[in-house]
């Protein structure tokens, strides 16, 4: 059974995402080390003890469906008041509306540790965050003093409403129209498709923000406007009031995630409320809904890649466990009695150790992710500019090389259990499904790869990236100045690691100069890996500094030489794809022709 | 739906793996090109009309088991029959008994079909041919007039009980009792576990091989038999008699292959006949029984692999026709009317590519492994011996590299079709489910990389792989010398792919006879790997060759290429892990610990 890593979680937060330097620099106002630690501790008792023995029951019964009301599974409901109860949805709230107003460092470990116990259940207080977010910043003080307390304690839950038939990643097509009322409010139409959360029973309201059309819109995406759709409409008291003209068709059978349900939600078609159409309220201005989505969508970004983080940590656990306790034949230089566990076997090691390392440094880039947003809210001028910028940078990474990790890592502990992972019973093979979803919402991870490549290289004419390159330099010139024999070859890996991400970098930047983007885009997944490899070996490189003045052997210190020394030396081989694999890449599309 | 891709299968066996040029040479007795071509068009027909509809539902439905009986999905028990009806079942089987005795490539291109179209129903004959296999090779003449017969037919099937809830991969600790009768005959005593169609509606006899132990045995694999346990008894006359003391006690809840019931089996408990325990009949000599089991693992080994092909084609096929039909967003030089089709997304191109060249690779590697085994039965002395060691050198690597292949482009398959691949209906998200249990079961791929390099790379000498990988720069010069625009980098990718796999060879042979068994194998995985890229890359080479005189662009020849400059430089980084890597996954340890 799963069991928050809070000391993991805690020293990747202070000596390697930059939490305790931070406070240090009183950047977080009266934050203090004590109460960090307090918060990490209680909330992995809560995952540990409360969430984590659900998940597995929410699997096996999932979110069913009955005449409109979704049932979630058993224990469920419950588990959300009393998580709810002890303030964990406020935890970044915003504290004029009773939340905590804490770092977003600190919500990302809390969610890793939700989510470890059961990505399923934490989707929807995700889900919560982003609406809470979206409105926050885009709102009227009307709205915001209507909805938002209920929001940030969790009364209420929050959805968003993006996708319909036939329209995934591409909003410019969406067809939900809106129509404006004469008493300012809106009236709505259409179906929307994968909405998490969207219907459900362990709370009183649920918040849909939805994109729509209003007539006069113009055509793509400058013509999308958001809009607030209660399930239940809202009396000025703050009472719930009338059912509004929105309900759950349909529910999806999915591969993963099974106790979160999946909608197809209706709006106006006049099941309930007057006929007249669901009642909604504009977020932001007309037509500017494009943007209030993406304060959601890019915060959701590095939330989905903390789901990554989350399977694998879990899936780690587990697996490392079982190898403890499973025997199979003789590793060699067995020398105990009888069979060996199968973890003293160097193919099983090898297994462990990157499903290892790919966890530890997923969770650090999505920390340091955290810690730039936070840094760019509490800066300001040039400063919070390049904070601003940091995070962009690191978003798409984040999202895509955590995700995937999240499936590689799950596809492993699979391995390492044998012919029991692949029966359900083990729980491991959990892991797998769920996980599989991540690379795929938020943007698939090639949009992020494109995301990355167009649009986030270039910020500040190449500046950003080529000054994170400069800080990456850094780590490895203090690991070879270290000399710790600890270390083996890290310093040389990483800066050659570092070298063939400069150049593919520099490659990128000068094709999309030259108009050649066809050329870029190509290799913009093989890139976005690489950058994550990279980073993967310089956060770990920097967490072993912290432990070298020690003169011991630590674990720190030989999972970032294996890392270096087993996992890095892909990033010469992605360098290639990037610069060298277009031509048979475009040449070869008539063998899907 | 998937369809047979027959002359992708046609060309692979006569261009590269070697089928036309062993008919030129008369290995093959009369079999001509006629025939084959006749063969793999009624296979494909079956597979794309009658099968692959019927897969689907087996997904869904699953095998059930109440009171015993196991009922296996709607339609299946029908398809079974009209299947063996069809004389597919006896495709290679012994002449003497009714069998074809055609070629193995020819039964493996067939099992291809099968797999593509459902896996869990393919793993009934895969069970049988097995058992027929180790029967007609170790069997008395009693027991092959007996059940040899209706085994070749498929009227009955068999099965491969090796696994107990204590012992895996390890068979040395199994407990299973086996003891002697006053007439000749065994009773059996134990538990069975993982039991592929150990008990189904679907024929009238189930044929279960099982391993045993004798009560004055020696201890560990030297004191294991092997035993027939037929489901009914077999009269003289050939009926069928009275049911045997054998039982399903319960099926696995499973990831996936759900239409593939997986018993567990009592032996002996008093539930049927005699309550004196389930007769049986010794299969080749008492104590011997490993030697038996072994003929059957090793083309069971290439049986899996094939499923790992299979899959990963019919996941192509179904990524493939999709991104030609949904519109996303427009890719960079779209100048259609509206969204482009997502095929036309570099990203998205890349996988495609990604994916095929994956299946090709695979599909080779397989044929080329079957081709070397029908060599070695029909040629003697010498050349029947290295014919012998090369397939002995290709299974493991045949079995890993395919299997590994299906649960990564299944993976890939899933991310093409974005939030829809998640959905169960869409059907993509079954194939990721169905794969993964090939990495594991026959030796999990950990297992096959040990036997890779501490047994098959040791074969004369080392001589057998190094004469291999000449073959394999044989093919690179060719390449060089046909001197194709189209090929690009090829010869040049290929070769240095070729030296690393040659350097890594002779580090592995050379640890290892310096007895540093613990730092060979901890290189054994990559180094699995780094051959079947290898492989990939020089046999889409000889394909693509096959081709190069037309003077036209092929897409043979562009997906050779593509595969040289995209997948061939991973190469690289394997290489290092073999010879570089061993040190640090040593001083990793501690992280485990």
């Amino acid at each position: 059974m799963y069991k928050a890593p809070v000391e993991d979680i805690a020293f990747t937060l202070n000596h390697v995402a930059g939490l305790a330097d931070a406070i240090a620099a009183g950047k977080l106002g009266d934050l203090g080390a004590d109460l960090v630690e307090a918060i990490l501790d209680e909330a992995g008792r809560f995952a540990t003890n409360e969430m984590a023995p659900l998940g597995e029951i929410g699997d096996r019964q999932g979110a069913r469906l009955q005449d409109g009301v979704v049932t979630t599974p058993d224990g469920w409901a419950d588990l959300y008041r009393s998580w709810r109860e002890g303030g964990w949805n406020g935890l970044t709230g915003p504290e004029a509306y009773g939340g905590q107003g804490l770092p977003h460092m600190l919500n990302v470990a809390a969610l890793e540790m939700w989510n470890s116990s059961s990505m399923a259940f934490a989707l929807a207080p995700t889900l919560t965050m982003g609406a809470i977010e979206a409105l926050d910043k885009h709102g009227s003080e009307a709205l915001k003093a209507r909805y938002l307390e209920k929001l940030v304690s969790g009364e209420w839950t929050g959805t968003m409403n993006l996708t319909e038939p036939h329209a995934g990643s591409d909003l410019g097509v969406l067809k939900t129209r809106a129509e404006r009322s004469d008493d300012g409010s809106y009236r709505i139409f259409g179906q929307k498709i994968y909405i998490t959360w969207g219907e459900h029973d362990a709370a009183d309201n649920i918040i849909h923000l939805v994109l729509a059309r209003l007539p006069d819109a113009p055509a793509g995406t400058r013509g999308i406007s958001l809009f607030l759709v209660p399930k239940f409409l809202v009396e000025e008291d703050g009472a719930i009031g009338a059912r509004n003209d929105v309900f759950c068709h349909s529910i999806e059978h999915k591969l993963g995630i099974h106790g979160s349900p999946t909608c197809t939600m209706i709006y106006g078609d006049g099941k309930f409320g007057d006929e007249k159409g669901a009642i909604g309220w504009l977020i932001g201005e007309e037509n500017k809904g494009l943007a209030c989505m993406f304060t959601m969508m890019n915060n959701a970004r590095l939330a989905v890649g903390m789901q990554g983080v989350a399977i694998a940590e879990a899936a780690t656990q587990k697996a490392v466990a079982f190898a403890r306790e499973r025997t199979q034949g003789k590793a060699p230089g067995w020398t105990g009695a009888g069979m060996s566990p199968i973890i003293e076997h160097p193919d099983v090691a090898r297994m462990l150790l990157t499903m290892t390392a790919l966890t530890q440094g997923s969770r650090a880039i999505c920390y340091a992710c955290a810690h730039a947003i936070d840094m760019a809210h509490r800066t300001e001028g040039e400063e919070a500019r390049t904070w601003t910028e940091r995070a962009a940078l690191l978003t798409p990474i984040a999202k895509s090389f955590a995700t995937d990790a999240g499936v590689d890592v799950a596809s492993l502990g699979i391995q390492v259990h044998g012919g029991m992972g692949f029966i359900e019973e083990t729980g491991a093979a959990r892991y797998l499904r769920d996980a599989r979803i991540a690379p795929i919402y938020e943007g698939t991870n090639g949009i992020q790869a494109i995301d990355l490549v167009a649009r986030k290289l270039p910020l500040s004419g190449g500046a950003q990236v080529s000054g994170f390159i400069g800080e990456l330099r850094t780590i490895a010139d203090r690991v070879a100045s270290a000399a710790d024999a600890g270390l083996g070859e890290t310093a040389e890996r990483l800066k050659a690691s570092i070298g063939e991400l400069e150049a593919a970098t520099q490659w990128l930047l000068k094709a999309q100069a030259e108009g050649q983007v066809a050329e870029a885009l190509a290799g913009a997944t093989p890139y976005q890996r690489l950058f994550g490899l990279v980073l993967t070996g310089a956060y770990l490189a920097k967490g072993a500094l912290a432990k070298v003045d020690d003169g011991r052997t630590d674990r720190r210190i030989a999972l970032c030489r294996f890392a270096a020394e087993n996992l890095l030396p892909e990033t010469a081989a992605l360098k290639r794809q990037v610069v060298e694999g277009a031509e048979s890449l475009a040449a070869a599309r008539i063998v899907l022709a």
